[in-house]
């Protein structure tokens, strides 16, 4: 779906550890420094309901429970700051949007990927990414790097075997995408040379 | 879909102000004279997601945002509350379930019946009432009722037109439920004939 809007959407995908919200800041910073209005967000998250949410996700839900829990902070998030944003022109930078729905609910606990698919597009109204940024890393080095994290939510505390699936799930829709939407950053890499890299991508 | 399990899945379903919540417990305590177990649900809440859920309800969101709060709410019961008594040979008697998404939703709010119908049944997994109670009362009377009344969510809040609707979606469901699964109690009643009418009507 394209859609007329002056602005642009990048959104952040990965797995955990793989550094999004140091490239998410890092790059906000670089577009405002060539002077475009910047919006950084994040999912769940940055609405009060986006934070309720967040509550939400630290409980033990229900495969479908779990998915409408993230689908309740998408809505508002797209409705209430995404759109917007976009309509005013302003450069939107996501950290994580429904690719990470496919990969973790779909790919990691096995739900149905057309019903997936369904429900993502009642709560974005069909609003796509103009580019997604893929941090790709091992799942074993991404895990050791949010070891003891406070905020963690419940798909971060899965096994292994779960993270190679979500890996799995992100080549795959990577493969599958519009030509030139997803770029793949090797997520091993310093942060800066991770920035550098994904400036390049967005054509910056 | 008629599941086998040896239970009697009961929901009460109204607009504001009929009474349910006297109606159920008033319903539980007569099924637990008989020495039935029975367990008294209500939709958002009973769980410590619903609850959660609840407070969610309290926020300005989305019409879809809100359809995905409540369900939250709705696969988390039916996961950790309403199958497991269902299955173990309870009555569970359960204020509100889908019904009320397709009546406040639906016809309240004018999203798509065809994409409810669909998130419903991933949300409950096909499980159906054996019956609905339906407390029928005009709006109006409901409404004052309810006023003032410090836990009412959004959807309480809304003006008379929009409750005029949910009836008119409550008695379209009822048209078209399967013939004797739906029973309409008039909610302008005393709560004691109330009760005794839902006791016959389920054939007590």
């Amino acid at each position: 779906m394209s859609e007329r809007y002056r602005g642009h959407f990048i959104v952040l995908e990965g797995g955990e550890g793989a550094g999004k919200t140091t490239l998410a800041r890092s790059l906000a910073e670089r577009f405002r420094e060539t002077g475009r209005e910047t919006v950084l967000t994040r999912e769940p998250g940055d609405t009060v309901a986006g934070e309720k949410v967040r509550e939400l996700l630290h409980l033990e839900l229900s495969p479908w429970s779990e998915v409408f829990a993230f689908l309740v902070s998408r809505a508002q998030l797209v409705t209430t700051v995404i759109r917007p944003a976009l309509e005013r022109g302003d450069i939107v930078i996501c950290d994580r949007y429904e690719a990470s729905t496919y990969a973790y609910q779909g790919w990691g606990r096995g739900l149905d990927f057309d019903e997936l698919e369904r429900v993502n597009r009642l709560a974005t109204g069909g609003l796509e990414p103009d580019s997604v940024l893929y941090l790709d890393l091992p799942p074993a080095t991404g895990l050791e790097r949010k070891h003891g994290e406070a905020d963690a939510l419940r798909t971060g505390q899965e096994e292994l075997a779960f993270h190679e699936r979500v890996r799995a799930g992100y080549l795959f829709l990577m493969e599958d995408a519009p030509p030139g939407r997803w770029h793949r950053l090797d997520a091993t890499q310093a942060p800066e040379s991770v920035a550098t890299a994904a400036w390049e991508a967005l054509g910056g």
